[in-house]
């Protein structure tokens, strides 16, 4: 057995997120027949960092596996690249120490969101996009962000259904840039570890913020009363992005 | 009546092309109901600048058309963005003189092709460019470019199925753009008109002109031997848009 890292680039449009399920298009399932095929067998079992949503993108997604065969780095990811569909792309193959986990050796993430800022749906960025068509104070969004950086119980920011109970989590990174030639703000979340659907409220939060709908200081509120109800909103998948893993 | 040029992008991706047909989803048939809901009947015929094929999208399609109710045109603007599905975007509502037709009125159109030049699909461009993996000398591109410029018979150039007899067109300026923050190059055509297909054969035949498979001056014998057959390849749709069309 040859332990195997890789990094991969997928557009989540057509797939019904990362992890399989059946009867679904997913990112694992795809990956999983595609290394089976080379190995001829059914299907090789892979460790992925972690879940994405259906319509979430990814731009550094990391897997790990065993496979039977020694294959040179530069031929696996060949390999794989001709048998991937058109919306993955693998980045990179490497060998990986025995001991190497997708998801256990995660030490961070960070994830990245794109709001379209022009007054209708831009066709070419639906799919890539959150979309805000109102004013936006960015200075309001950094005071925000200061606050979502750090240490906090982000409860409040989490979609029900998970069955995490510790819901702190440390936020190393926060920020936005607004880039004119896109017409759209940027964000960027670095942190050890991220609740279900968490950037995507924390996103929501923010441009109510900068658009005033909420006191700019609203997030340590929120911290205190863990209520998932009071930040209600959740940004478009199409917007979100897994830029890159840590180990 | 009040006579209306619409301007409009769209995505071409999930479109039968731009003309309407029965039992597909095209753009005109998008419009056409569109501006029925607004006058309360079917459908309001449009006359489109010309057609796009399925997968080519517009960053400035026009179409024109008599409306029975006179509505400013921001109004007309705003309504129309309101009906529309997230793949079309309206950039231009303007009042038009009766005889303004987006077809017979045109004076000259602008084609843009993007090639994507990365070893792999890039998964977030695989509906938005070609793709041409191969080494590619601009140079060469740009004289064979120089070869496109002016007016010359496109029989080698115009996909089998048009009724079209007069296949002479001229081409104002053609250029090609090295695009290394995108990975692409990037080919404009502005011309009187042009042919069946006739631009993604031209990007083609000037991509196997760039990787040294034809001379560099292959077109001036195409244009001689008016045979389509010799010309060969058409890029895919996906790179190709309908960038502005003049009046």
């Amino acid at each position: 057995m040859t332990h195997y890292k890789l990094t991969l680039a997928y557009d989540g449009t057509n797939f019904a997120g990362y992890q399989i399920q059946p009867h679904q298009r997913t990112v694992q399932g795809v990956l999983q027949k595609a290394l089976g095929k080379m190995a001829k067998v059914d299907s090789i079992h892979i460790d992925g960092s972690g879940r994405t949503d259906s319509g979430v993108h990814a731009l550094g997604q990391v897997v790990s596996f065993d496979f039977p065969i020694e294959i040179p780095e530069q031929a696996m990811l060949r390999a794989m690249n001709s048998l991937m569909p058109l919306d993955i792309e693998i980045l990179k193959a490497e060998f990986a120490p025995e001991d190497f986990h997708a998801r256990y050796s995660a030490k961070g993430k960070r994830y990245m969101y794109r709001v379209a800022r022009g007054r209708f749906t831009d066709p070419f960025n639906r799919l890539y996009t959150g979309h805000w068509p109102y004013p936006l104070d960015l200075a309001k969004v950094q005071i925000a962000l200061d606050d979502v950086v750090g240490t906090h119980d982000f409860t409040s920011f989490a979609a029900s259904g998970g069955v995490i109970v510790n819901k702190v989590r440390t936020i190393y990174e926060a920020t936005v840039r607004d880039d004119p030639e896109h017409n759209e703000v940027v964000f960027e979340f670095y942190g050890n570890g991220f609740l279900y659907n968490m950037v995507r409220i924390l996103v929501a939060t923010l441009l109510e913020i900068g658009s005033g709908r909420r006191d700019v200081h609203d997030f340590l509120r929120l911290y205190e009363v863990k209520d998932r109800q009071q930040a209600r909103g959740t940004a478009p998948a199409s917007g979100l992005y897994l830029k890159e893993v840590y180990y």
